[in-house]
């Protein structure tokens, strides 16, 4: 019979979970990290519930874990930092199993290692439900932190790749049957996209080779819409849209109408690509660096209104929690 | 009627919430903190769950807001460093009311105030129970780590104060009728310790007034038969604790029997003191420093075991979260 959580109790499992940790870290109150002189700590937290943000229908136990650790991360390369580690805080009903945990861990410790760093702390506690709390810390020199707070008039408004995927991949594990003309290379895509998104921390150093210019930006976690809509509200400025900009790769398009994919692109969220605004000539050479995916869509206004083409781009009711 | 949360939805609840945030930290991917130059950074988590570790039987919602952060600012206190701040994850069941959250939160930032720091992050989502994730942040120069792993034969084990009292008020909030002979002054110390425990972060100035020394030392969070066992555990050491040493005071011993009383001080957990291993002039003098409810209770030996007058020292079943 598989072991479920409560056949070997909060110190067999806590024995079991920090060999997924450095073992010079384990065993004290706290853990101890080092920040380098001179760079800033950068600190976010996700919380993620079962049956709200995954759910074993779409994502294994290993893309539950590469999925909290990804969007944390993300949110680490959104402000310009490297990662320095992340805790993580479980709740687990006694009858959780035991492979669902150790596989969980899997997951998060195999993107970690993607990125070069390491889980440094934790709690697990019994609760009615799993729930998965992430805090990831980084660092950055303060002259490179990625604000959403300063974009300007004038500036190219770029994306570091393909959005709409991920919610592709999630509508595709939802209702198989609606992928059935699908290629299977296009089917793979959409579901690698949902399983294991790739925080875009590997941009950063081409980005400071163009510039030591303070960059304005985040990432498109909540879609693209709202990436672009925030920053311009916390910039205090507009926006211009390109729609024809926005890259809607094959596998998209394979999938769902073309309008459909726009919907996606804008709306669907959990892409986890950084958009950013940089003046037109740093953009241009940013965009030919780091390759096809990436594109220029738009400028930055002074007028305080966002239109893509001839619209004014609003946001939809999106996922708000709660609320249903 | 009273608001529920899922009246607000998760912006509205956002927008409240982030009132109880320094202004200057809010609205981007995640939040920058400042590491003094030369000082290491300390990070802790815990994971707190409706029902699990707080229940509305016993604590309110700001007595469950101060001690979740109580509870992670005594772990800061144990590694011998200076809160940065924490961050705070809440999964919450769409009915929760809107006034239990806010209580929470007054609570929350009511306990930070008293030890100068602040909430710099978080994140909210939905979930079938509630529960509190907090991490918490602290700096310390690297030659002040308090550490379970210093600890040398002929150490003073000093306690920063009184044991067992947090257990006892939980008992009379769970029967009051046992309360029934108790005296007001009596009932009001024991409730107070365990409704809201004081991390000892206020001792460290003394201690370091008296030597620059490496410390060893842990919090008494799971009592201080644990503390003092880990401490040897860690430290490849044994001890021998003078039973007559630790301090019952009144309020306890006016509750239960002395029997009872040592139980819960041994046993009890929660009073959030700390334990530290120095050497005997260093221990005394501290002690005089920060008074009367501090004590040494005994001494580090070679020999790896752990004995409370001629008794060996163990550890009960105590609180094993899964196996009940």
């Amino acid at each position: 019979m598989e072991n479920s959580i409560k056949d070997i109790g909060e110190q067999g499992l806590l024995k079991i979970l920090q060999q997924f940790c450095p073992p010079e870290i384990i065993g004290d109150d706290a853990a101890i990290l080092e920040v380098k002189n001179g760079h800033s700590l950068v600190v976010t937290t996700d919380v993620l519930v079962d049956g709200v943000h995954f759910s074993d229908l779409t994502t294994s136990p290993e893309d539950v874990g590469w999925r909290c650790v990804a969007a944390n991360l993300s949110d680490i390369a959104a402000m310009g930092a490297k990662p320095l580690g992340i805790t993580v805080g479980l709740g687990l009903p006694p009858d959780t199993s035991l492979d669902w945990v150790i596989q969980l861990y899997e997951g998060m410790t195999y993107c970690l290692k993607q990125y070069d760093t390491v889980i440094v702390g934790g709690d697990i506690c019994r609760s009615s439900v799993i729930s998965v709390s992430i805090t990831a810390l980084g660092s950055v020199l303060p002259n490179r932190i990625i604000s959403r707070f300063l974009a300007k008039p004038g500036d190219a408004i770029v994306i570091t790749g393909c959005h709409g995927l991920s919610r592709a991949g999630l509508e595709l594990l939802l209702h198989p049957a609606k992928g059935k003309n699908l290629e299977p290379n296009s089917r793979n895509i959409l579901i690698q996209a949902h399983q294991r998104p790739k925080p875009r921390l590997d941009i950063l150093d081409s980005l400071w080779n163009l510039t030591d210019y303070s960059i304005a930006g985040m990432d498109s976690s909540d879609g693209l819409a709202d990436a672009v809509l925030q920053i311009c509200r916390c910039s205090q400025v507009g926006a211009k849209i390109n729609q024809n900009a926005i890259p809607l790769p094959y596998a998209l398009r394979n999938f769902v109408s073309d309008e459909q994919a726009l919907d996606y692109a804008l709306y669907g969220g959990e892409d986890f690509e950084l958009v950013l605004c940089l003046p037109l000539e740093i953009a241009e050479a940013f965009v030919e660096t780091i390759g096809q995916n990436a594109a220029i869509i738009g400028h930055i206004t002074a007028e305080k209104e966002v239109r893509i083409n001839d619209r004014l781009l609003y946001l939809t009711e999106g996922y708000q929690h709660f609320s249903h």
